[in-house]
């Protein structure tokens, strides 16, 4: 068989900006229900078709909880997991008190542009620096509480949407937690989840977001995590118990949980990881043999476990990332610079924190697999890079 | 045949709270496309899976704006109507310049309470009083507008979504237009869409909000017009061009263009309100013979020009709304007090504002009606108010 891709087919790695869908066939207005009856409701109504909406919503509550080893109570609906990362944000505004607003050099825009819009409207912001691999150490933070020693609020990823980069999550709440005040620990976990195994619970955060078509749901859906319930800056009426108002999306909330069932469930989690990891040494032993490809960082080995093995930030010297992302797409596949929700940026922030000089973190790419990803299309993907690179 | 529903059929006339979904076996995440493919992507993305994602989003929004007759770049997706009305209110923490915030007395919750969200951050905010028949006259407006002279923003909705009052828009903003300064006018038209005539263009706005939901589409979903973009208080990756972060709902959005040319399209909107306006006229009919009911407000008649005739507010003497709204419930027909959105309330800001006493506002109840209700149901519905009020 010939390794070429027929030019129809396509071959998805941009998993890390939106999954593939996981309910073909599945209508998420009526998920589990054949009529529309049963799950069409306004959730706040009192009616009858309210309440029953009312259930299906809390039932789709309790199986999130469920997966995620939470209480129910501390669980939200949002409409994503750039809301749930706003809405954490965003609370400080209105809460009294004075300190400085901390993240992670590496963060995800929808936190880092919040952060920049909390400086705007007059709060103190800080960066936590990341290491050469996309990390924040237990010592940078140290460092950083040195320089900003009263934090409020500390943002900190649980992995890098384009490098794959994991914190420790549990030794830097610890770090956090020696201080005298309480700070606010939030993670955005939209890609640790189903990914790395989640600890919600051990790990002594107060905040975190979750998003559903990271996991292959829909749009419009994700969750807050929420060990205390907070103020909302956007108000309306009083659903969610007051944390994100808007009618309740009752469908999207049982697409969601059926998500979490299948891939964030302890056992799915730990089921999917192996193979991914096994798929990304072979990635990684072909993209070696290319000759042209560096890392990034550059030290990352096969089975690192600082990295996520579903997200791989590549670049090819001299081909700036834009161009192989084009050529491989002509090619048939789907690949990314760094994140969708900036691919207009000129620049690469995350990269630069890293310490990456601009004209290598321009040429990065980024990519990312997903649970139906096969050894069969990882040797086609390094089968394209190698017919690029003999062109450019 | 007899009147009397059979005990398992029920009767939906709390359209107002979320309409009857109107694409029973149609998916929304795939709405118009058999292959997942389609529309799947990001469409942030750069490759053809982005791509084609953005062209089905595009092709959204274009559709959106022909159905609305404005420009396709003034049309933001957002999650819902509660989302685009806390963005257009928001986005005034950014801006500089001092002014009193002014909304109507009647204005739905997610306009309220992010309003007093905003004078809890220190902005000045005014409230533009209604009349009996909960309608922003223009001599009203004109009062406010001495009492506060320098209005940055006024918030009128079109139609009241417990009442049914309409506002005359047009009027209204030509009385704001004569200031001197520029006045940001928003309009709050989730209830207005597909009941009423939408002129955006005409009615010299600066801003509104729908939401798919109430028109028989997907929840979490929406539209926010803006005749020029404004700086969003969250923030994110720069989606819909800056105004709404968070990836785009291209599923959603085609949905939400469906059904705004189901229903919102001139001629679809003007076909459904005579035979509305006459069911009304026979339900009217029939609460006053019962001779307990008094509407609200009293003098609204049947074919009132200053209600849309989708929504009415009603009070039987003696009953509390709440054991009204249980009795139908009961007997299979889906009615409610005011807003979903603040069912749990024990108050009625919204009777309250139009002068009606604390007791008579209790015992108002909401039938809102939509385009599959039937004379069938008007008179079942009749008849179950007639038995329910045999017992009470």
């Amino acid at each position: 068989m010939s390794p070429s891709p027929s030019p129809s087919k396509r071959y998805y790695f941009d998993w890390a900006a939106t999954a593939f869908p996981d309910f073909p066939g599945l209508n998420p207005a009526f998920p589990e229900d054949p009529g529309a009856e049963g799950i069409f409701g306004n959730p706040s109504s009192l009616h009858q078709e309210g309440r029953r909406a009312r259930e299906y919503l809390e039932e789709a509550r309790s199986r999130c909880a469920g997966v995620l080893g939470v209480a129910e109570k501390d669980l939200y609906f949002t409409s994503g997991g750039t809301e749930s990362n706003a809405l954490a944000l965003h609370s400080f505004l209105l809460r009294q008190g004075k300190g400085q607003i901390l993240y992670s050099a590496a963060e995800h825009p929808s936190v880092r542009e919040n952060c920049a819009v909390l400086e705007r409207l007059g709060r103190e912001i800080g960066i936590i620096p990341v290491g050469p691999d996309g990390r924040v150490s237990e010592e940078s933070l140290a460092r950083a509480l040195e320089k900003y020693p009263s934090p409020r609020l500390a943002a900190i990823m649980g992995v890098n949407n384009e490098t794959g980069s994991l914190n420790d999550i549990a030794a830097l709440s610890a770090v956090l937690r020696r201080r005298d005040r309480p700070v606010h620990i939030h993670c955005d976990l939209v890609q640790a989840a189903g990914k790395i195994p989640l600890r919600l619970g051990a790990w002594d955060i107060d905040s975190a977001s979750l998003s559903a078509h990271k996991l292959g749901g829909p749009r419009g859906i994700g969750l807050l995590y929420l060990r205390r319930p907070l103020s909302p800056l956007y108000s309306g009426g009083g659903q969610e118990r007051g944390v994100r108002p808007g009618t309740e999306n009752t469908a999207g909330a049982l697409a969601l949980a059926r998500c979490l069932e299948d891939h964030v469930l302890p056992e799915k989690q730990e089921a999917a990881f192996k193979p991914a990891q096994d798929r990304f040494k072979r990635l990684i032993r072909g993209l070696g043999e290319t000759g042209r490809c560096v890392l990034i960082p550059g030290d990352r080995c096969p089975e690192d476990p600082r990295f996520s093995p579903w997200i791989l930030q590549a670049a090819f010297s001299g081909i700036p990332g834009e161009v192989m992302v084009r050529a491989l797409d002509q090619a048939g596949f789907a690949v990314s610079t760094g994140s969708a929700c900036s691919s207009s940026e000129k620049e690469r922030p995350v990269l630069a924190a890293m310490g990456l000089d601009r004209k290598r973190s321009l040429e990065g790419i980024r990519i990312s697999q997903g649970w139906s990803t096969t050894d069969g299309e990882i040797d086609l993907l390094l089968e394209a890079i190698r017919e690029v690179l003999r062109f450019l």
